[in-house]
């Protein structure tokens, strides 16, 4: 991590080989007894390991925060300062995203280590929020609709279009066009389509064509809740 | 239409006032007797109105092509040499796209009529395919998934978080770089998420979260649609 302001003390890792590739840049350490005391520690482990890991950190009164959309900010060891530092974003493999195009949301029990908090994802140059916890446990709910089960919806695109030899490569500027709409319109001003102008031919004739019935389900369900919300 | 080889001749509406500040640009006119002879005419209306209209057509063995993503090429007068430029893509209000940003399928009943239309869209810098109404049908469905629905699935998070008094700001990144993900993996390679992993616990936690019937309904079909592909 290169910038003047934040140093990168140490990556603790409990397979430290995973790491090997980092190894000239930062001290790689595999026992938490060998930890040095920092302003911040970040926890970013899943979700089910944060409690035991935090609860191992060899200080007490330190600033520890976890990066989880969804583990309640008392799961860390009472004996720390504890805190929230979580990336609302997905990341894949070798795609490297710049620190503004992650938004952190900021949790803290402290307005001191708030500021913190805050300090590093600001030098960092991230956007950052200030979360609680249901607001975080709502973003990470958000996110599977708006990441998990959009991309789902690729799939059965995907899925339907290789049936009939169809190069998914024609429906990736529709793909990211409905992403980028969302920078200048709602999605309630967003909407089009056949559900929208309740085109029954339309609809019949697309529930007819999809063979598979839990396609057809997903079809029927997005549709009558676009009707909903546009009150048709 | 500024381009050296392709030259907008006229344009029909039936209410030109709508065209008026086109004017200056291209001639308008409101009476298909008016039309002159053109190498094309491209006929985009509404799917409802494109047999009518195409039967007004002061021609015979003229080269006509709809727009429609659902039409049947043979709903064109057949008194006309007929074809289909179905343009894939969103088109809102305000916001201009790149000719590349546009994928054009093509479809025509002779050859060198498909080449006239090819030579159309290629000339303009569109990217182009030839497609077959079976394939356009399905496009046309898939365009349904990857927009109409996966627009929704915004629109749900966007309600959801509205009620907790979350900036919906937070969530673009995520949702530009879930779409922008289809640029370099398969949706299957895209997944992840608490379905994928089959994470009982947060599912859930998701679903004691969500207050509503119909977005509950759409939470499980969804997860269970992605652990079926997934075979989880």
């Amino acid at each position: 991590m290169q910038n003047p302001e934040v140093e990168l003390l140490q990556w603790f890792n409990k397979n430290p080989e995973r790491l090997r590739e980092y190894r000239n840049q930062v001290e790689v350490i595999d026992t938490l007894q060998d930890l040095k005391r920092s302003d911040v520690y970040i926890v970013a482990v899943k979700d089910d390991a944060i409690a035991e890991l935090s609860s191992e950190i060899p200080f007490e009164d330190q600033l520890v925060a976890h990066t989880s959309g969804s583990v309640n900010i008392h799961d860390l060891d009472k004996k720390l300062k504890r805190g929230v530092f979580y990336p609302l974003q997905s990341f894949s493999g070798d795609r490297m995203l710049e620190p503004n195009e992650i938004p952190i949301c900021i949790e803290a029990l402290e307005k001191s280590d708030y500021k913190t908090l805050k300090a590093l994802a600001d030098t960092l140059g991230f956007t950052f929020y200030k979360i609680s916890t249901e607001q975080r446990q709502t973003l990470h709910l958000s996110a599977v609709f708006v990441n998990n089960f959009v991309n789902q919806l690729y799939r059965i695109a995907h899925e339907i279009s290789d049936e009939k030899k169809i190069d998914f490569n024609i429906l990736k500027p529709l793909i990211l066009e409905t992403s980028k709409k969302m920078l200048h319109l709602s999605p309630y001003q967003a909407q089009t389509g056949p559900a929208i102008r309740d085109d029954k031919k339309t609809i019949k004739k697309h529930l007819k064509m999809l063979n598979d019935k839990e396609h057809r389900k997903i079809y029927e369900l997005l549709t009558n809740s676009i009707k909903n919300t546009h009150g048709r």
